[in-house]
């Protein structure tokens, strides 16, 4: 995937309208953005259509999609006939799980993102002790895109030292969670912004700050 | 939560003139029924009201809802905001995560059932080295619903053990995946069953057939 300026819009939001204001905003810095299950549910899955057709985005859907095999298969299906460029998966379900999702993409020609850890504070207990084996995982199953957040730079880099320098690694956490873009791209593809672009009144600078700092 | 014959049906479909039709033949057997993002994200979130509505069942989001405490919270708001009586929500992603969904069912007075375990292949590797220590997180949290599988009675009972009688168990596996009902029912407070029902002549027949095998 080829990701503008090397930053993902996170459009936290769960509002339409409020959706296609912010994108109006940033639509000349930002190419990307990434979309969850709250403005999916609020608004319906049609959203993203809406919102490549209008503003030629390509759009990632962070689903973070956790169920079995055959479950991860219709919800991928969905998602991708639905225009998704990009859908992202947790690999603590498993194998069978991860395949199911990676079959999907391969079919419509899109991307899987695996995610291989979390920094929020719940994350320690089980999904940090066994973020290197989910992203090795990942490497045995062929997936070439990841999901590795900035707030711990060693961290990321451990990562980044298992899936390979070919692979595509994005990473939440740059901004107001205080991952600094401009370390985190050392070892990242793309960083994952949200309020501190859309909520800028001058989204152009707020881009250019990021990338600086 | 009460649930008719102690039996919920899992209506794995993703259209909705089929989800009615097949309510239409069980809601004299069935009152409660559990649907998943498949059938969610293909005809919108107002399926829940619908079929509340139309049939007067309680309904069960498996979302397995799986991201961190800010998100989860949103997906919470609006699955209950929108009828949802239960929501099933992941353990692995830890405490945090988990308590804002829990906190959103209190908000409701609605039902949150934590997913302690998973039986397909994929969940020996991470889900299943961690399944007790996930449902001793939900009791230090003082969650009363719990999601345990059939296929395993020893693993089953080794969760009842650690939930307590007190807790409220439904157990998916049961019917085409090998779990007997009449068995799982001395441990679990329901079987989940799909196909074996719905896909009946007779559901009547089959909903007796299935509680006494």
């Amino acid at each position: 995937m080829k990701v503008k300026n090397n930053i993902i819009l996170a459009l936290d939001v769960m509002d339409m309208d409020e959706a296609i204001n912010i994108c109006d905003k940033v639509s000349n810095q930002i190419d990307t953005i990434k979309i969850g299950y709250p403005l999916t549910l609020a608004v319906g899955i049609n959203c993203i259509n809406t919102l490549k057709d209008q503003f030629d985005f390509k759009v990632i859907c962070d689903y973070k999609v956790a169920d079995i095999d055959a479950t991860n298969d219709k919800i991928a299906d969905i998602t991708y006939s639905n225009g998704a460029d990009g859908l992202i998966c947790h690999g603590f379900t498993g194998e069978d799980s991860v395949k199911a999702c990676l079959n999907k993409a391969d079919e419509y020609g899109k991307d899987l993102f695996l995610l291989t850890e979390m920094s929020h504070p719940g994350a320690k207990r089980f999904i940090q002790p066994v973020a290197d084996d989910i992203a090795r995982m990942g490497v045995d199953l062929g997936i070439k895109n990841y999901v590795a957040p900035a707030t711990r730079l060693d961290r990321l880099q451990e990562i980044r030292n298992i899936v390979g320098e070919d692979a595509f690694i994005i990473s939440p956490g740059v901004g107001a969670q205080g991952g600094s873009a401009k370390e985190t791209l050392k070892i990242s593809d793309a960083a994952i912004v949200g309020r501190s672009i859309y909520q800028s009144d001058d989204p152009e600078k707020a881009v250019h700050d990021i990338l600086n700092k």
